[in-house]
């Protein structure tokens, strides 16, 4: 699939605009537009469908964007998240580091064998796999080009490996401009987004645009355990807005410096983290299976060792491979108690939890009546009260809504040939089409188009659905299918004898009837994942009808 | 109402709790709990389904918070969106001098009848008819205080009053700490709350976070005509996140410095603008009474003449009179094409539409064939294509969903008397209610759970529903009643000898059976308006099955 066809056929029909487009657009900022909007809120409707409504152990939330500073002291934003960025002094370009890798063949050329290091090229802003990809391009072509050292693999060296001598660092190209010696050394760079509260713009009045929506979920954790009945095993969902000042925005909605994410925090017991993480794990990867993205594009990869933050007992990504490269969509991480620890130490507050009907149970077996004598007998250990009385371990399953957008927009894009025409197609699965059912009145006469809008008006009492009364019937089916709408409904000709309607699936173009009074419910059992019937005739029959 | 009741509700059960609690808070912010996000989430649904979806004439849109700058300077928010701030240089108190108002007595009883403005008191950060209580009290005061004077009737001065003479302003007590002489001149201050993008801070960098969602729309216009296939008249409706740094944030989670805008700007054809301006009045304010706001505590306020800008030709909100005064719910204005010839202006970029449907009509008529032979004919005019060529006029019905929680929240909640008892409950719409019904066996045994889980499981493939078997039936229904949930489903002694189930209608407390099988359906008809059943037994019955 070609990523340009994509992005041009979103911005055509309306899925997707760049921010601010007619004062030139904001880099790093996407509007979506009539049907990106329904496309993302179904979306969004199915995750937390699925994820907090459905479960008996989950509870939403929904919190402020801008939240107290400290909370981001806790978590180590304001520390720690910054990425290492490198600027052109030449061409004004800014990378980031981490994403830079200078290829160093040593040149062994020279007389009496000196060594030399020479760094050759690089490949900058890409996501992990594109680096890879490129990096093994330019060694192949370097070999071809020096068979005199084919034997000689260079050492791959990321810029913000801060070992990298002047000597070296002087000889690295700029990626854009290819100047030598013109990058400056990477300086930590922090992505959040600052601002000031009140009229006053000094220390005490910084805030910060959240960069994840995690962290107000850890910090209203005691408060949903004091008023919500919840008892661990539980989780708290949030969607909402994050932003992030990406040095360098890019891949179309994939990393924008303002998004959407989905999150669950689950709170377990420490014993069972091992558990749930799995649980969630896999649990995540068959939504995305089950809501279409059935291809081997799709993948979950575990980290190694070597790639887990040191609180974290598993993670793992959801990749899936999009043109521009495999890419996470999600991410599962096991973060045991770190989080809910630094907010306990940053706030003062207590926030463990106390397992009281795993004490009930309990209690008699160890011949204790309360509580306090079980803390008392066990005093001087790191956590009396455990395992009654511990902080929560947690699991956190962590998607980004435009993400997961961008990825069933890949995989619902199709290119095929009807009647002997290319049609572009987008296969979304029915409960994420923007448009659930299009009517159409064959022609302008004969009091079709009273009928087809009766029926739209009955449908749209149940779902969004579309009339279109213009131009050929071929051409309103191809809009349709470019829209992702499953089901066109026509009524024609044999509808004024026999009251039935011609049904028509958007994949495999079949035609089949319905009875009119049928119509309604037969939409209903095709959205709830009944099967298209057989068809009554073949694919190609609908060009003829053309008016 | 309370205002202190309903906010302590609301915290208690988990619908709203003040941001990073744990951290002391953060004035101005507030974040949704687990029945608050659901509640807020019904809203914003009912709403969207009603004016986006449901309508032939709505599309609806999603933008980014920050956009380009320009986009700001465009809607006038650079230069103009400000209030003007004063400081207690004493106790550092800061207040809008907008809503402070000035009480000037003259004073006569000097020698020689020699006048003396004393001003008395004033009333500070107070919505519009707060203000004027306060006033009304203050003058009634001094009247009685002041015999003599009794015919005297003060001048009302509003601080931001550039002509109050320093003498004067000299003599105005902080509303604070009430020393004189304190109080610097208002200032100006702009409420957008500022960031900056990429790793400069300086002027190139500056972005805005948005005051509204409303110009996001109108930045669109352009792109969701091109791909749209829309036609005048149109809306575009939108629902998002918008920030205000007001200085005196206030009234809980009515006037915060992060809200939530249900937005449409509706465009249409010059001479219409009056009659849709009338008709979305009347809609939008028929919206909120069909869903609960049933009292005599809504009205429509029409502005007089000097409250509209410049622009606009008619203006009214929809009000609510809250615990804290009549405050404004939703403004409904005809903004002319103010807006998109701004828009026009500083991106320079056509932005008219042209009404190709109009001109087809029209064009026999004038013995024309096409468009451009007509422009020419009219060359000279302002507004040569008109009227098939035009910059759209504008209503925008523009309302709060945080404001709209806060009303349906004050509205719903009511104290009455069962079983001798004093109940709080909130009389949520049922479209709006975070539960739709709760299911309860009984007691914990005869089968009595089973039976009821799965009668809970049935509903939850429809329904966000809850299941409760611990403690008194009448405890447990009083729980429900002050989360809002309409309906009681109770699994009792009778359900194990004839298959029925209690039902119990939240706000009668009526009593009456249903058949196990019809549960599913008798709920979707009590949802979807039905009306509550006689009672089978009055209501104080529950009671006596308390266990």
């Amino acid at each position: 699939m070609d990523m340009d066809k994509l992005v041009s056929l979103c911005k055509r029909r309306g899925f997707i605009f760049p921010s601010s487009e007619i004062y030139g657009g904001i880099n790093g900022f996407w509007d979506y537009g009539p049907l990106g909007v329904e496309l993302k809120r179904n979306i969004k409707e199915a995750w937390w469908r699925d994820n907090v409504q459905m479960r008996d152990d989950m509870v939403g939330l929904d919190c402020s964007i801008i939240m107290h500073p400290k909370v981001w002291e806790a978590s180590g934003h304001v520390g720690g998240f910054s990425d290492p960025m490198v600027d052109c002094r030449e061409c004004k370009g800014r990378f980031r580091a981490d994403q830079m890798t200078a290829l160093v063949f040593t040149d062994r050329s020279g007389p009496q064998g000196a060594t030399n290091p020479r760094p050759l090229v690089f490949s900058a802003i890409g996501e992990r796999e594109d680096v890879e990809r490129e990096n093994a391009k330019a060694i192949e072509k370097f070999k071809k080009a020096n068979a005199a050292q084919a034997d000689c693999d260079p050492d791959v060296i990321r810029l913000d490996n801060l070992a990298i001598t002047d000597e070296l660092y002087a000889l690295v190209p700029c990626p854009s401009c290819k100047a030598r010696g013109t990058l400056t050394r990477p300086r930590s760079f922090n992505l959040m987004f600052e601002t000031n509260i009140g009229a006053l713009e000094d220390a005490s009045s910084k805030a910060y645009l959240r960069p994840e929506t995690a962290q107000g979920i850890f910090a209203n954790f005691k408060n949903v355990v004091d008023t919500g009945r919840v008892k661990t095993p539980f989780g708290i969902g949030q969607i909402g807005k994050s932003f992030r000042n990406e040095i360098n925005p890019r891949n179309f909605i994939f990393r924008s410096r303002e998004f959407e994410q989905m999150e669950i925090e689950f709170f377990c017991h420490p014993e069972e983290s091992a558990k749930w993480y799995q649980y969630w794990r896999d649990q995540r990867f068959q939504w995305y299976v089950r809501h279409g993205l059935r291809s081997d594009r799709l993948r979950l990869r575990e980290h190694d060792a070597n790639e887990l933050a040191f609180y974290s007992t598993g993670t793992a990504d959801i990749e899936y491979s999009f043109p521009f490269g495999v890419s996470e969509l999600e991410g599962i991480a096991n973060r045991g108690s770190y989080d809910l620890t630094q907010h306990q130490k940053f706030s003062g507050k207590d926030l463990s939890y106390f397992d009281e009907e795993r004490w009930e149970r309990d209690k008699a077996g160890l011949g204790l009546t309360s509580f306090k004598e079980y803390v008392k007998k066990r005093e001087g250990e790191p956590q009396p009260g455990y395992p009654y009385q511990y902080i929560p371990h947690v699991i956190e399953p962590s998607a980004g809504a435009d993400r997961a957008t961008l990825a069933f927009l890949c995989e619902a894009y199709n290119e095929d040939e009807v009647g002997g025409e290319v049609r572009n197609v987008l296969k979304f699965h029915p409960r994420l089409a923007p448009i659930k059912a299009a009517v159409f009145p064959l022609v302008r006469k004969d009091g079709m188009p009273e009928k087809a809008e009766a029926i739209y008006r009955d449908l749209q009492r149940h779902y969004p659905v579309f009339f279109d009364e213009k131009g050929a019937i071929g051409r309103r089916y191809r809009r349709q299918d470019e829209a992702g709408t499953p089901f066109g409904i026509t009524v024609d000709g044999q509808t004024l004898t026999d009251d039935t309607v011609t049904f028509r699936d958007r994949d495999s173009c079949r035609q089949w009837r319905v009875p009119l009074a049928g119509v309604v419910q037969a939409v209903r059992d095709l959205l709830e994942g009944g099967s298209v019937p057989a068809a009554d005739r073949p694919a190609a029959a609908e060009e003829s009808d053309a008016t």
